[in-house]
């Protein structure tokens, strides 16, 4: 390593000495995220931003595809919409903003800042729902919500978060959960194919289910740390929230019923899950589909005759098929850009100098692996599209391996609290489901329930913690 | 015109007998949007929201060409960063909401809902502006933002409202005014070329310019009831803001200066506009540009042989060139879905029945002028690309003739309380450009100052209003 690129490496602290500082340094050095004077609350700046926009982009998508449409709902609800479900309100009042005057006057009732919707979704949606024939309501919204939070951490645990929020209304109960799963199969795709980040799916235990939900299902991915982020959440609502707002439809039957309901989102927390699987000491490692550049062109000696004319010929022939940018700023050396775009987690970059020129060939740098390879230029158009997708399916692989190797199985509690205390990661038991095991897993070890998987394994008929009967086995991990 | 038709029709108010209950009809029953238990707080349903999905699509792509990136700055502001800048606290204060509370607990200090985002983004650009290197700074945000207000109505006037704020920052004066205008053009381009909305572009006066402004530059477009609507402003926010936010950079010279700054916005305002241009007493008239629908395919006799397959296949035709859908609901008549979609302001409608099917045609309907040609099935495609373009087009020309003909010259004041009382309109009168006078015409003719439009036309050399010198020639309404 040369000095220079030392010095530059220098200033992220490594993830072995300390994985928390390292997160901090690398979001702000890259300049995905910066601290507002609100605290707990984020500015996200145009490099982090850019990358929401290509999560909202494909998953917008993939929801129209599905038949869902967005809309708009007032960003504050009056504090007797939020008091009408009562495990909602108990789950969600601690943590939310008031709003008490407007102008100059004080409120005759006080409004909260959105910390979810479904409760003026409800009330607006028992207006909205007539017959069975309306059914069902699809509907999506891209918004910021507020929750109060103690402690905070940039895209991982903040005050105020981007985020997308579904909201569906069907006719039967089979109809809800079969839009619960769809959604939260479309978030595992999301994952893996756009973030290339694998994923865990299956049903939250009753604690750690949403407040006010029949059946929460989640996606949970592992980080470098060994903890646990759960990454999106499809809730299965029932009629819990129809039949307290008071929602029904005039059925086939000519019945008044209640309709089935569901809610389903993803946040800017996402953001948060790509840093810590994908990154490394050097910096941000992007997976392609979301990264605000995904090839850079970087001139060497671009004073010298010809090369920016070559380097904007390149630069005319890739920019219709990928993100490209040229970095053709004088003010830094080519070996300081090559440090900092590989910080950036550029996935490709492609160095052009007079020598090159004269080889007709360009050098192309792929971050994931740190290897160079040495192109045609006729040739650098197909191969960095190839390239792309390689270092695409490269970092799932290595991240399901890496999730892979922090997943035990255990057989007793002290073996369990080995593994959290020294080496954290997924641990996969055999569970009695009971909450005040539960509990005492959670006071014991910091782990909790991650999910209930879909994919279930026979683990043992004794659950490892307790010594009751097991009736399923679960994902246990500490969590961001 | 058919019994049925009358009754369908006969729900939106003539806009002749009340405008206003015109257009609250028509925002009502066309599904635009709908009333939410917060007073003055709208929900916009999935209709209305895809209109301002197309207007994001084109607008975001503007700015985008033009090297704006997009970025996200809190929701809440402290009262302290909102008092920096002492006519824009001024001009905000007596109406924005008030957080108070957060969880439980009381806050020190208390924080508004942003009424829009200058200063906390003038906080956040002076920790990062370092260099005359790192300008321009040119930034946007889409987001919603909170003006507590006392009268409202869904999109022209709300207490919250969706909308775009730029905030950019320039080494030079010129540099600014020059991004100022260039943004000011992007939108009198969409209001042209996107809305058909014919739009005049000028100076505010210093009474209604923003607050903390240097300059604001605006577009204005008139409404069928003769009122104007300011439909996007753009400020030259000169040094005034990032003086008080002490932003500075190093310039070329080894300074340290206060860069030039700028801001811009538009907001769902837009879609009032676009409702009151050009709809008509059988509600929405939507261009082509932003029509959620652009074409609806209505199958006659869906039930008899062949017809759906038809109707299918041209779907499949059209469907990637335009937004298209096919109604093949079973429960209503092709008459009474025809006057449906004319409400919802589709631009063309086709028909296909077994009759045309036998003679190979199909019928199409523009909602514009509501006029039938028949066209052979295999020239659809191209015919309705085609009308899709004149139909923007015609609404273009239909919407200036509009307002030409409620533009008026004035040379008395007498004049102009009579054109304000019996025919309002667009008033053009030479103008002596001095406060009290402004607030004598406002206090009786209920007429502001709209602009000072750049096309400047030698009305006179007196103020017609106070019999002063006259300074320029300014454009007078009534305004929403
Ligand atoms: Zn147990
Ligand atoms: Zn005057």
């Amino acid at each position: 390593m040369a000095k220079k690129e030392k010095q530059f490496v220098a200033e992220i602290t490594p993830m072995e000495v300390d994985f928390a500082q390292w997160y901090t340094d690398v979001i702000l050095k890259t300049d995905l995220v910066d601290y507002s004077p609100v605290k707990g609350f984020m500015v996200i700046k145009p490099y982090g931003y850019a990358i929401w926009e290509n999560i909202q982009q494909y998953m917008d998508k993939r929801f129209k595809e599905t038949g869902h449409k967005n809309c708009y709902f007032p960003l504050l609800i009056p504090e007797s919409l939020l008091k009408k479900e009562a495990e909602h309100v108990e789950g969600f009042a601690p943590e939310v903003a008031w709003v008490t005057h407007g102008g100059q006057e004080e409120l005759a009732e006080r409004l909260c800042v959105r910390p979810t919707s479904e409760t003026i979704i409800c009330e607006m949606y028992s207006k909205w729902l007539k017959s069975y024939r309306d059914l069902p309501f699809l509907y999506n919204q891209w918004c910021s919500v507020v929750r109060w939070e103690k402690s905070t951490r940039p895209f991982l645990r903040t005050s105020e978060f981007l985020w997308q929020e579904g909201h569906t209304l069907h006719e039967t109960y089979d109809e809800a959960q079969g839009e619960t799963l769809q959604m939260l199969n479309i978030y595992k795709e999301t994952a893996e194919e756009l973030l290339a980040m694998p994923v865990v799916v299956g049903q939250k235990s009753d604690k750690e289910k949403f407040a006010g939900a029949h059946a929460t299902y989640t996606m949970e991915a592992l980080m470098h740390d060994g903890k646990a982020l759960q990454a999106g959440t499809s809730h299965n609502l029932a009629q819990h929230f129809t039949s307290a707002f008071d929602i029904t439809f005039l059925d086939r039957d000519g019945e008044l019923k209640h309709p089935y309901h569901t809610s389903w989102g993803v946040s800017t927390r996402l953001i948060g899950g790509i840093i810590m699987v994908h990154g490394d000491n050097r910096g941000l490692v992007l997976p392609p589909g979301i990264a605000p550049v995904q090839t850079v062109i970087v001139p060497i000696a671009a004073h010298k005759g010809g090369v920016m004319e070559k380097v904007d010929e390149l630069f005319r022939e890739l920019k219709d098929t990928m993100r490209v940018e040229v970095d053709d700023r004088d003010n830094y050396s080519p070996g300081w850009k090559f440090n900092e775009w590989e910080m950036k987690g550029v996935p490709v970059r492609i160095e052009i100098g007079p020598k090159d020129i004269e080889n007709n060939q360009a050098i192309l740098f792929r971050r994931d692996t740190l290897e160079k390879e040495v192109v045609a230029l006729d040739e650098v158009k197909e191969r960095v599209g190839v390239l792309l997708k390689e270092i695409h399916n490269n970092l799932l692989l290595k991240a399901k391996n890496m999730r892979d190797e922090k997943t035990y199985y255990i057989k007793s509690f002290d073996e369990m609290k080995g593994i959290m205390e020294t080496k954290p990661g997924f641990v996969k038991a055999a569970w009695c489901q009971e909450r005040a095991c539960e509990d005492k897993i959670k006071a014991e070890t910091g782990a909790s329930v991650r999910c209930i998987p879909f994919e279930q394994e026979k683990l043992g008929d004794t659950c490892p913690f307790c010594g009751k009967e097991a009736k399923i086995m679960a994902y246990f991990a500490k969590a961001y």
